[in-house]
């Protein structure tokens, strides 16, 4: 079985949402909860109450300075919003994301913004699937706590059906996606020589030209391996000798 | 098609939680609230702050004197309880209960106990099955409005795609793979770069190393766009002036 999903909460505002999400968390078995920038640092006196008794998951909770950081070793990345126009990337329900989950080995990341504004467009562009909670049109309300508790509920559906109960394809024969920092290395790589090429111009559009670039990179979700012939295209390419010689 | 099923609070304490359960409801379609004897009477002016937005349903809320006054118009009563030892009727999870709903003529009813207590007996027995969210063994502690929504989002999952049916991720929104023969022409673009690199070295090798590029580069399913953009990161790398001059 695959591990339990980390739950990274971005920029979260209140120390009450912190707790309300741990106990959502740990009522549907989820203990890995990791911060990135939380508003008011951490700890955070609010959380404990709001938590009701899953202290566990706040004493172990992680904080990060950046998404990339909070994600760095996990091979799937899940980024959670409301619906949108225009998103380039697969949308999934918390259903299909937590049989994804179950189904992929290596560890997952579910990302969850900050109370009022969401996530912003450039931590979706980390992850490589959104999961968006179908709700009511005309009344889509759902707090941080409640989406987190939602897909935790999900993913606990599947554990426990007891030793290859289920009939599943083998898809441990897949390579599994490499971890984030190795994609970041290679975007690293990228970027660098892109720079060098004068390929950012004008300078105003260097950032959607960046994110575009990320998506794009993310979306095949290569192995390791993968990532590694990619970096020695890469080195090929900037005439640096690499393991080919 | 079924009729939505009523969200029959029994009893409940504090105004608050009456909000949060109303904004639930309706962020998974339901509208249709009765309260047994709120412990503070009706309307509670704390009640709609926490809605959030979900006015509607506290508005249209019938208070009962009894359970059975609340549940009188409806063939089909649920009690919705912590797990229990002893119990003598059938006990679904919300998934089960909710495809009943879904397939069963006329009207269910599905009643959440007290915040501090649940149910009583007296209650349950009115009920002729029983909703258990599975919960972690050793760490349940599901409040009222989460119970609410957790039981609200399954039934929502049946609503299927007609007329009221909730917002689905837009999956139309992602681009088509490209076409064969683009793809082929980037990976042309990228051979030739490799080529004048010495990238293919040693030559015995060259075709494995050829076919694992391929499939590197097809596992992505770039859409036309993405492979555009890709060719102008190579056109870039190769020092040939691209469209971004």
């Amino acid at each position: 079985m695959s591990l339990p999903p980390v739950i990274v909460l971005v920029r979260p505002q209140l120390g009450e949402n912190i707790g309300k999400a741990a106990r959502g968390m740990l009522n549907f078995g989820l203990v890995e909860m990791r911060l990135v920038t939380p508003r008011d640092g951490w700890p955070n006196p609010s959380a404990g109450p709001a938590a009701s008794g899953a202290d566990i998951v706040l004493e172990r909770a992680q904080v990060f300075d950046s998404v990339a950081a909070a994600v760095a070793d996990c091979p799937h990345v899940y980024a959670t919003t409301v619906r949108k126009r225009g998103v380039t990337k697969p949308v999934v329900t918390p259903e299909q994301a937590a049989r994804a989950i179950h189904a992929a080995p290596g560890r997952a990341a579910i990302l969850f913004g900050p109370e009022r504004s969401g996530l912003e467009t450039d931590d979706v562009a980390l992850a490589r699937e959104i999961i968006t909670v179908p709700i009511n049109a005309e009344f889509g309300s759902l707090n941080l706590a409640q989406a987190v508790i939602l897909v935790a509920y999900e993913w606990s559906k599947g554990i426990g059906t007891g030793e290859g109960a289920l009939a599943s394809p083998p898809e441990t024969d897949l390579p599994q996606p490499a971890p984030q920092e190795e994609l970041d290395g290679m975007i690293g790589q990228l970027d660098a020589m892109l720079e060098e090429a004068n390929f950012f111009y004008p300078p105003a559009r260097t950032p959607v030209t960046r994110r575009t670039l990320r998506t794009l990179l993310t979306k095949p979700g290569w192995s390791s391996q993968e990532v590694r012939t990619m970096r020695g295209v890469l080195s090929a390419l900037s005439g640096k000798k690499g393991p080919r010689g």
